[in-house]
């Protein structure tokens, strides 16, 4: 056991600093909106920066804007331990998504250093570009860019919503730094991060110790039937492409309750043509998102979708195409951190379970270069991307300090974890 | 049998006015519009007026713009007899949809001049205002204010789509009739009308008997459920408004599929909010159009779907409101008439069935004060409302011979029919 597991963090420096941060990019009705290299943002990575800088880190920035507080250890040759996450936010954002894990991060750091503990390993502290990729497409982009899986030059040159270009951004607000991505190599990265789901709070648990995450199946389904008269076109004589497209989705809701695994899936978009009252429609377009841990299930229900899909254009008279919006494998996680985060848990008398990330993070992507997990607290009434998005304070402490011993181990541990 | 059954109408006429009114009202891109009181009506008016006064009938135009064409039977005491539909069109529009009820009527009654008879009725064709209600609501406004079912104060009073007044251009075209609405109460009413359905096509009919018209119920639901992340909320613990959506277009389709009865019922409107790829539905609204010949039964698919919508809130969690849109009890034509029609086909040796009408035309409202029947020949693919609208010369001319055949009977019996 470490000096770590004594320690504790302090809450109100943490809760502080989020309601401070919180405060930085509201508009005039009040609303939270730090879109990833924005004049918000910059605002919102001048705070982070001075709070890293006040705490004695190193302020490192790479190409793409990805913010780093460096700590040294006291071993050169080994490999840093990584914690971090985002500050950029969607629109109308929450205070936690993303800046509960960088300034928890920021907050382990600080309790070790305050009492006088030098690791071994340095710990470095990190801010990623873009994550909600709100502004600029993809999203994760500064983590997928560290990771080696975009090149930096794509991802300067990516197009936003508003017109702007993201490198030309990042020089404006002075984020564009001189590191190329992937310039540290971690030992070990770990995100903690508000669950944004119900599972941890309708279990009663504290704790979420996050060992994968889900794979992720976008698909957009076009659907072609024949616009008729509604008064006038008998039933057994129409080609219905809404009527299809509501049985795709009744399809998907009982084919995932039946199926008894972690799956979900969700249609979210929907839109009829030409989509007036007395016409039946003659197309229907609606989004297919698909999500499993494992790949194989996450596989065979993207086949069971197009089983089903032909068995409609065969039975309703439509056509049917299928565009891929996106295809993420599920991540499995280092179940060696898993297990540290777990022990943390007990010790301090917590009560989790392991559990999958059903949301996209940037641990995904840090998981290509090295051991990664995530720790979940849990989210009041699983609302995020919201402002009623909240979790109890005392669950956001008792994340940091689980946070805290597992950065405590990782960083003082000379061998592999 | 009156002298009438012997005669033809002369098809060349007929088909050459129905392609000069069709050739009036065509934009650059050759797009046939003839909105209500706008001035392309103005021009397909003088048209029907001007071969209205050549073939010797007298012009009228009562109060709301309804155009009548009087040709004054042998018998001052006896109530006329009444033929036409209207020459108002959708956007972009066909060219047989009301015009061919009016010149056809116009036709019939040339032939009988033509034989030189003179029946003891007099015969008037009509042109009513506003069929379409594309412009001005409610649709079939001419025949209803001429039925009394609507002021004509209220009616003129009318504000279009582009913000005009109606009663203000109907006098800007010239069409604001000095006549009372209703000045004459017709001894009976006969439309014939492109049957605007496939029945008639997939049958091999020549012609449709048309003995009722269906009850439509129009309703606007809106499910209410929560919006949530889709790839965090496990499905049991999901309010998904657009899940409960889709059930309800299964539900509708199950339920008359088996029902075996001439029930129609057809979710042409469907909106998702947020409308995201990630987020589960929160709300869901659509329109269900239900139609039914038989009052007790589209009473009885109302309350199977309220029924429904109560069940889906109990069994998904979602809360359901429902907004009437608009409500017309089934039209049962007159027999008698019906029954005219019949014998008519049958000693021209055409095939024909008795059928119910799906779309509301001018001949439900003057039900309201006469015996009125309908005459129907097929649409090719049962194309309406679309410039791909179409029915063989043959069945045109097949049509108006039918309505010259019943014309020639009602007007020649001093009798009720």
């Amino acid at each position: 056991m470490n000096a770590a597991g004594t320690l504790s963090i302090t809450a109100d420096r943490l809760l502080g600093r989020l309601r401070a941060l919180g405060q930085i990019g509201r508009d005039s009705e009040g609303r939270l909106t730090r879109l990833a290299a924005s004049e918000a943002d910059k605002a919102g990575r001048d705070a982070v920066a001075g709070w890293m800088e006040a705490a004695g880190l190193e302020v490192v920035v790479d190409r793409i804007g990805n913010l780093f507080g460096l700590w040294r250890g006291g071993e050169a040759g080994l490999a840093p331990v990584m914690v971090g996450s985002h500050i950029d936010t969607v629109i109308d954002a929450g205070i936690l998504d993303g800046c509960y894990g960088v300034l928890a991060g920021l907050e382990a750091v600080e309790t070790l250093r305050d009492a006088g503990i030098v690791p071994p390993r340095s710990v470095v502290v990190a801010a990623f570009t873009n994550e909600e990729g709100v502004r600029y497409a993809p999203d994760m982009m500064g983590s997928l860019v560290y990771a080696g899986g975009l090149p930096v030059e794509t991802a300067l040159a990516s197009v936003g919503t508003d017109g702007t270009v993201l490198g030309e951004e990042l020089a404006r607000i002075g984020y564009a730094g001189a590191q190329a991505p992937g310039f540290l190599t971690p030992h070990a990265y770990v995100e903690l991060h508000i669950e944004q789901g119900p599972v941890l709070e309708r279990e009663g648990l504290r704790i979420g110790a996050v060992e994968n995450l889900q794979g992720i199946s976008w698909q957009r389904v076009t659907i072609e039937g024949i616009a008729n008269h509604a008064g006038t076109t008998p039933m057994a004589m129409r080609r219905d492409a809404g009527l299809a497209a509501a049985r795709v989705v009744t399809f998907l809701r009982d084919r995932v309750a039946r199926g008894n695994a972690p799956t979900v899936a969700t249609v979210g978009c929907m839109s009829f043509a030409p989509n007036a009252i007395n016409v039946i429609p003659s197309r229907a377009v609606f989004t297919v998102d698909l999500r499993d841990p494992d790949e194989a299930r996450l596989r065979e229900e993207e086949q069971a979708l197009a089983s089903w899909l032909k068995h409609l254009e065969a039975e309703e008279g439509v056509t049917i195409s299928v565009e891929r919006l996106a295809r993420f494998a599920p991540v499995a996680f280092d179940q060696g951190i898993v297990g540290m985060v777990e022990r943390a848990v007990s010790r301090r008398g917590l009560s989790a379970r392991r559990m999958t990330s059903g949301a996209g993070h940037d641990a995904q992507m840090m998981a290509r270069i090295c051991p990664t997990a995530m720790i979940f607290v849990p989210s009041i009434d699983g609302i995020s991307h919201n402002p009623r998005e909240c979790t109890a304070e005392a669950d956001l402490v008792a994340g940091a300090n689980v946070l805290l011993d597992t950065l405590g181990q990782l960083s003082a541990a000379s061998a592999r974890c």
